[in-house]
C-alpha cells in the first residue's frame, strides 16, 4: 500500500515534530521508576488536572513553569556537595603555583588532606575557596574546567561519575512534565555557573533555565581585542532559602505551579509556588534509604529536613517522598 | 473521499501543532514590511545559513537565541523614553500623599510641569524618582500600575498608546526568527519587571525572556502570612553598555547568534553575538525618517547613534537598518 505508507510517513513526520504531547497520549508509564504509592499518584493527578482543557486548574501550555532544586533533589549531596568537592580538588590543582598556601589556613588544611579541620571550616574559609577557584577565569573556562573535572572524579560510595548519581525517578518526573509543556528550571543554592556546565547532556536543562547562586561578572577585551566575561569574586546573589523566590523573579519572572527540593534552603521556593491560585505540587525528597543511598535529615549539615520543614510540609499539604517507599530504582543504570 | 479528508484533518491537526517550522516554509515572504535592499537579503541569508542542516553554519534548533534592544528598536523612545515619562506620570498621581514634593527637588519642578528643568535632571534626580515610583510595592503590583498606565497614556506626536508604537518590521523580524526555533530575548536598558508589564502581549515575548535593568527583591510575608516580592530601591543590575552582555550571561548564560539594537548602549551587545564561531547578525535601526517617525543620532541625548558606533559598525560589518529605506511601514495598522 504505496499511498498508504506514504500518508503513514508524513503523518509520522508530522507527529516527530509535535512529538512531546503525543508521547504523554500514548498511554506508556510516564513514571515506571515510581512505585504505585500516594506520590505517584500526586504527580499524575496534577499533571492531569493543568492540561486539561476547560478544567478550572488549566494553566495554558505557554505558562507551565517547574522548578527543581539540584543537590539532594536530582543528584547526590553526601557526603559532602558535590561543588565543595571540585573547589577542594581545584586548590589541590592550583597549589604548585601557590606555594604560600602550605601555610596559610584555609588552603594549609586542604593541602594536608585534614578532614577534620575541613569540616569545621566557617563560612569565611569557604568563600575564600570558592573566591579563589571560582573567579579570575572567563565564564567558558569555568565552565570546561567542570566539565573536565566531572568527566573523571568519581562519588567517593558509589564509585560512579557525579553525573551519574542522579535519581532516576526524579529523571523521569521531569520528563513528564516536559512531555506535558511544562518549561523545567533548575533552581539551585549552588553555583549557576557551575550547575549550567553539566545540566544539559545530564538532565536537558538549558543553561537559560538554571538558576543559580551567582557571582559578578566583568565585560573586558583580551590580548586580541576580542570581548570576554570574567568571573568576579563579588556574590550577587545567594540562591538558597529567600533567595530561591528572588532568583525565580529575577530569572523567570513568574511564579511555578510546581517546585520540588528536599531541605530547609528549599522552604520558601514551595512556600511561594503553593501561594499560587489553582492547582499546585510541591514535594520534598526525603532521604531515609540508608541502604540505597543515604538517610539524613535533622541536624544533617548537609541537606538539612529539619522538624519544622516536616511541620511545614504537613500543614502546607507539600508531599514528602519516601526514596525508600515511593522509588523502584535510585539511579540509571550504569552506563558500559 | 471519507478516509482521505480524515487523514488530511490529522496531517493537519499535526502541523498545526509543529505550526511554526510549516510556516516559514510555505512561501510566504516573512518580512513584508520590509523593502527588498540588503537588509532584508542580509536577514534572510542569515536565517537560511543557521537553519540549514549540514551548513558549517548550522545551529541547532534548540541553540537559537537572538536578543533585541527594546527604546528605539522595538518601540519608540522620543522625545523622551516612555519609562520616564511613566515616572513622571506616577509622581504626579502620587502628589496628593506627598504634600512635602512640592517643596523639593526634583519633585517640585516635576508638579510644576516644569519641562526645562526635567530637561536638566542629573543622574541622582532620575535615580529619586525612580526609587520613589519603582519600589516599595510587590513585583505583581508594580507590573498593574505599569499595565494600567500604557492602557491609557499616549505618545505625544502620534496620538497612539505606547504599545502601538512599535515597529511592524520589527515584529516581523522576530516573529521570522521565532518561526525558524531562535528564541527570541529583549535586552533593555529598561527595567525588567516595567518591559515585563507588557513584553507578552506587545511582542509576543513572555517574562522570562525579557532581561533588563534589575532591581533587588525581598522576601516577605504580607499581614495574611502570604509570600510577596518588595520591590526595593536598590540596583542589581543596569543593563546597559557592558551590562547588556553581564546581563544576558546572567539570564540566558550563552552568546546570541543574533542582536538588534540601535544606540550606543547596544555596542557590547552585537560587539559580544559577533564574537562568537559562524554566522552572526547583528543590526542597528538607525533613526533616520523625520517624515515618518525621527531622525536623530549623533548628539541627541535620547538613543545616541554616535560617530564612532557608525564607524565601528562599517569596521565590524554591522548592519545598519535605514528606516527610511529600509521598511515600507513604521508602525502596525491602527487598532479599530
Amino acid at each position: 500500500m504505496k499511498t498508504g505508507s506514504r500518508i503513514t510517513t508524513l503523518v509520522a513526520a508530522a507527529l516527530a515534530v509535535a512529538g512531546a504531547t503525543v508521547v504523554a497520549q500514548s498511554g506508556r508509564d510516564p513514571l515506571p521508576s515510581w512505585n504505585d504509592t500516594a506520590a505517584k499518584k500526586a504527580i499524575l493527578d496534577f499533571v492531569a488536572k493543568v492540561t486539561k482543557e476547560g478544567s478550572p486548574d488549566f494553566v495554558k501550555p505557554e505558562d507551565r513553569i517547574a522548578t527543581f532544586d539540584n543537590d539532594g533533589t536530582l543528584w547526590v549531596e553526601q557526603p559532602i556537595y558535590t561543588q565543595v568537592t571540585f573547589a577542594i580538588d581545584e586548590v589541590v590543582a592550583m597549589a604548585p603555583q601557590h606555594p604560600e598556601w602550605r601555610e596559610k589556613e584555609p588552603f594549609k588544611s586542604i593541602l594536608a588532606h585534614d578532614r577534620g579541620a575541613m569540616l569545621n571550616f566557617s563560612i569565611q574559609d569557604f568563600e575564600k575557596v570558592v573566591a579563589i577557584t571560582h573567579s579570575g577565569m572567563t565564564v567558558q573556562q569555568f565552565r570546561d574546567t567542570v566539565k573536565k573535572w566531572l568527566a573523571e572524579a568519581k562519588q567517593p560510595r558509589f564509585k560512579r561519575l557525579y553525573t551519574e548519581c542522579i535519581y532516576q525517578p526524579m529523571l523521569e518526573l521531569m520528563q513528564c512534565l516536559r512531555d506535558n509543556k511544562f518549561k523545567v528550571y533548575i533552581v539551585t543554592g549552588g553555583g549557576q555557573e557551575f550547575v549550567r556546565a553539566f545540566a544539559g547532556p545530564t538532565y536537558g536543562v538549558p543553561p537559560e533555565q538554571v538558576v543559580g547562586s551567582m557571582g559578578k561578572v566583568k565585560y573586558e577585551y583580551n590580548k586580541e581585542g576580542s570581548p570576554e566575561l570574567i568571573k568576579l569574586p563579588e556574590v550577587l546573589l545567594i540562591d538558597d532559602k529567600t533567595g530561591k523566590p528572588e532568583g525565580i523573579n529575577m530569572v523567570i519572572g513568574r511564579r511555578p505551579q510546581a517546585a520540588f527540593g528536599n531541605s530547609t534552603g528549599d522552604q520558601q521556593m514551595l512556600e511561594y509556588t503553593g501561594a499560587g491560585d489553582g492547582a499546585r505540587l510541591m514535594m520534598l525528597v526525603h532521604h531515609d534509604d540508608a541502604k540505597r543511598e543515604y538517610a539524613y535529615g535533622v541536624g544533617s549539615k548537609i541537606g538539612t529536613f529539619s522538624d519544622a520543614l516536616m511541620a511545614e510540609a504537613k500543614k502546607k499539604g507539600w508531599i514528602v517522598i519516601s526514596m525508600k517507599e515511593d522509588w523502584k530504582t535510585i539511579f540509571p543504570p550504569a552506563k558500559p
